[in-house]
């Protein structure tokens, strides 16, 4: 087991600003839980950075550079750029997490850490692309930076890397690991084909989605990722199926946890601080669980969005204010914060439920919290 | 070993258009050589077909119904479409091949036929997204045909599926198959961005590209893939290494004058017959091997090209018939049709130094001559 370094700096501004996502939660314990979670994602991005550098140099130059940017280490001009805008790591942490919970060396997690990076990293590309998402993390997102041709090449260099890195593990557990990497590629495949579909269907009526319907789009899109980076963590370290199994659930249903936060940023998240445009959401009509669960309530308010959202072929700056204020005053709020604290627990849940060695059952369990404790 | 069928008929219509690449290799055998190849690609596309379909339907349906247009399955409305826009099949041939040469049975090798025909897919996919390639088969690419972000996610699906169908293989050859995937997918997206880096730099002077350089290039992008199909049926049907070597060789030439035979056709092809627009590689301003072999052949139409190509931003139609005109005169043609010739007569002696069943070695050598002797 790696030993847990003493420093202690915090790498991300605590959460907590007013009318955040951090009221999803409860507060964090000072000094405490919250501390712990970001020595934890300093950690795991200091033990796996090493192979995840190697892995970026083994790409072509040209998407080497694509990649170094959409990972936050280089502006366009490939020049290091020091600027903050590097993801938190949350799935490397889990994979590291995912072994250590199994008993095993942290290390035996990183060719799993670096896949499911790099998965990460080729699926925001992408998805930019499909939802004509022009910002990420406060950067012109890769097609904007480079055009739709060379993003989606990136993408694909991103993507046969990350197999590829799995596959040339060593140990005895590669040829599993693959195989979960597989089935979680395909869930996140789908879910996002199923969020796409889910733009085409009307917000009310017949064929309306429901928030049942997008929490099974959420957990593929979202949820597949974060259960696929703690079980192939597990796997690779030699975990029993049933262990993999709990981690993968629990995982799981962070994912839908982190993805009801997403959406509350998405809608009323400071653009400054979630780097995307106000009520980005909104302005895409696209169908989020505060929207879903808002029309869903029933009420004026709830009659009142539905008859706006239908009525409404594109929604512009004033209009998407309008609508995020009817969401809030139909209960989409509260009901998303909810759902996130619901599933939260169940995750949190699902980790009790599986032998896992304490200190990484507790570094586990203080990530979980602290990744919904979060403003971008 | 699986039995050839008896069944002779032609799935394709004979070569030999006038003016077409059938001059770039020898006349085919009547009744010979090319009736066997012809069999050979209706056996293979026989016993992989369920399979493929099996892989496909596994695919979210809207993704599934994208793949069954782009295997020219199905029209866009999901009809069946026996319009003959089906591909010929030749990698998962190439693979079934791989499996017998080696002595094993053809059917070892069908979870290698199915990945290297959705990695086929996908690669046409979103190249003709990069390359902004309307027609595909003689139908809008699927980019036209449903949007560019529903035809990425659609190429990501199948090559999500692709390497799960591999990793999912039963027998002892999986995980090795599946790094042999790997290395190929990684050496085609390498060359896909090679391709696309060409576009950016000069027809001669300092950074032009050379004809050894365009031949690198496409040993990756196109060669890869051919290499790698036959390679992966190999190793699935537990070839030893030097065999396996052997095979990807002269599955890598073959590629180097397939590309040869598709530059040609992509200046001088009928349209009716490629599906493409007539000139279309010349009017996109493309790096291909007849333009870049006129180039370095010096002489009067050499320089004339160059000045030519130098000076034009954007090639129009009448335009491109001269350069065309001029690229022959200047002896691009002959040089592609000798490039071809050579890359083959390399593949050939690669099969010939590798210890592989009869029948096997036949079908292959049939196959190759046959891939060179095509209009489309």
């Amino acid at each position: 087991m790696t030993a847990l370094p003493t420093s202690a700096a915090p790498v991300r501004p605590p959460a907590g600003l007013p009318g955040s996502a951090a009221a999803a939660t409860s507060a964090p314990t000072p000094g405490g839980q919250d501390d712990t979670a970001t020595d934890v994602l300093k950690r795991c991005r200091e033990l796996v950075r090493p192979a995840l550098v190697e892995a970026v140099g083994r790409l072509h130059p040209w998407t080497g550079e694509m990649a170094a940017y959409a990972l936050g280490w280089a502006d366009t001009a490939g020049t290091p750029d020091p600027g903050g805008s590097e993801g938190k790591g949350v799935r490397q942490a889990l994979a590291v997490l995912g072994a250590e919970a199994a008993g095993a060396d942290g290390a035996d997690a990183v060719p799993g850490a670096v896949a499911v990076e790099l998965v990460h990293t080729f699926s925001l590309l992408h998805d930019d692309i499909m939802d004509a998402d022009a910002l990420r993390r406060q950067r012109p997102a890769v097609w904007k930076a480079y055009g739709t041709g060379p993003a989606v090449l990136a993408g694909d260099a991103l993507f046969a890397q990350a197999v590829a890195s799995l596959a040339e593990a060593p140990g005895p557990h590669a040829a599993a690991a693959v195989r979960c990497l597989c089935r979680t590629l395909n869930t996140l495949v789908s879910g996002q084909a199923e969020d796409l579909r889910f733009e085409e269907r009307p917000w009310s009526g017949p064929g309306a989605v429901v928030p049942e319907g997008y929490r099974s789009m959420a957990g593929h899109k979202t949820g597949a990722l974060l259960g696929g980076a703690i079980a192939l963590g597990a796997v690779l370290g030699g975990a029993p199926d049933r262990t993999v199994t709990a981690l993968e659930r629990a995982g799981r249903h962070l994912g839908l946890a982190f993805q009801a936060v997403d959406d509350i940023l998405g809608i009323w998240g400071d653009p400054a601080v979630t780097g995307k445009p106000v009520h980005a959401d909104l302005r895409r009509g696209k169908k989020t669980y505060p929207v879903l669960a808002a029309l869903a309530g029933g009420g004026r308010a709830a009659r009142e969005l539905a008859a706006r959202l239908d009525s409404t072929r594109r929604i512009d700056g004033e209009t998407a204010a309008q609508v995020a204020a009817l969401v809030e005053e139909a209960g989409g709020r509260t009901a998303t914060r909810e759902e996130a604290r619901r599933q939260l627990d169940t995750a949190r849940r699902a980790l009790r439920d599986a032998p896992l060695t304490h200190t990484a059952a507790q570094e586990l369990d203080a990530l979980f919290t602290h990744l919904l404790d979060r403003t971008r």
